[in-house]
Formats: structure tokens, sequence, C-alpha cells
């Protein structure tokens, strides 16, 4: 089991990187391109569990659009072999101080490219700083 | 890529059935080790982000073993091609009414078995039925 590659690594970043410019500026096209189109792949948001490619694809199109802009913090990118990454990163909204939201998704390598299988986005008081 | 091949996904099962175990029991031996010993295993909790095992372990070792007890629903896990996994679950607790919690793990085996390298807990309210 190779970890983190860095050709691999390279992959997954970019693939991270353009879900999260799609995320921030609610391109649903390219978020529904990301996530895979099947009834196994999960998404735990905010607010809501959806079950299945459809659900989550119902639940961008009726998403407010304002209000998405994040700064991210403490990103890791793992990768397992080729064909298998982990991308978490915690992040802030100016709408939300003293909140903290915690996303973690895994990506799986398929023909088409790499996919987010399953996701899951939570929102918690910001902890208080280790010691 | 394989998805949820027989063999793979009863390995899998057995192992999330002894986490679940575990936790409920708070044996901190076995969730010490299903979660993988590397600095790079990461948990997001219900109101804490840890980062690496030791941070892990130590948030075990610290915590309440009082009302762990809880019971799940919906649970899916899904393979991809023989050496990763991803399980999830919604769980409700009896001190908690009208909260769902949602546990999402990423499994990967390595040469001593299948170990937890990314896991996400969070708990909100739970969301209205689905039209």
């Amino acid at each position: 089991m190779d970890i983190d590659l860095p050709d691999v690594l390279a992959e997954v970043g970019e693939a991270f990187a353009r879900y999260e410019t799609a995320l921030v500026t609610n391109d649903v096209a390219v978020l529904g391109e990301l996530f895979r189109n099947d009834p196994r792949t999960l998404r735990y948001g905010g607010g809501e569990n959806l079950y299945g490619y459809d659900e989550i694809q119902n639940f961008r199109s009726a998403r407010s659009p304002v209000g998405l802009m994040r700064k991210t913090a403490r990103t890791v990118i793992t990768s397992y072999g080729r064909d298998t990454a982990v991308a978490s990163t915690l992040f802030y909204r100016d709408n939300a101080p003293g909140k903290v939201g915690r996303q973690m998704q895994t990506w799986i390598r398929f023909p088409e490219g790499w996919r987010i299988v399953a996701a899951h986005v939570s929102v918690i008081d910001e902890p208080p700083a280790s010691p």
C-alpha cells in the first residue's frame, strides 16, 4: 500500500481545488460532476442526510447561493494506493463567528476520473485550542 | 474497480461490527486497534477535531464511558476494490431526543488488517422526513 504517491496526491489536490471553487461559486454542474453518479454515493450535510446521487443533486439545485464563501484551514489530503484518497478540511465563514466547519470526503479513481463517493460536512462550536 | 465484492464487504462488516461493540462498551484497546496508528489518521468528532493517532487515543482515554449506548440506522457499507471501504451510519441516543448522529469512516486494508484512516462524527437536529 503506497501512501501519498506524489502524482496521485497532485491529481487529487487538483480535483479538490476544483471542488472548492465550484462550492463557493455554487457551480452545480461541477459539483455534480465531482460526486459519483451512483445510488451508493452518500453525503451527510450540515443539516441533512442525503442517500444517493439524486438526493444530493436535488439538494444542490435547491440551495441558496448566498453566503457560501469560506476560508479553509488545516486541509489534509492523504492517498492510499493509486485509487483512493481522503480529503479533509476545516472551514470558517464570516457569517458564523465562533464556529468551525469540518468537511471530509472520500475520493475514488474511476475510468472517468476522481469522484467523491462519500462526504460528511458538519459545523461545531470552535473547540478551545489544544494545550 | 470492483464495487461491493461479497468477501470484502463481509470482512469490513465484521470490522465495523467489532468497532460498534467497542464503542458502546468503551473498549479503548479495540478502538485503538481499529484506528490506524499513524500521524495522518484523522477524526472529526462530535465536539473536537483530532489530527493523528495520538490525539485520537488521548481523547478516547479521557472520555467518560457513560451514555455511549446507541441505536444505529441506515447503515451503508460500500467497498471499492479490495482495499477500500466507506462505512456510514446514523445513530440515536436516548439522552439526545430529536437529534440524529452521523458517523462516516474510511477503512483501508493494511497487512495488519482493516483500519480506519479517517472518521467524522457529528450530531444534528433530526431533519424532517423526506416527502
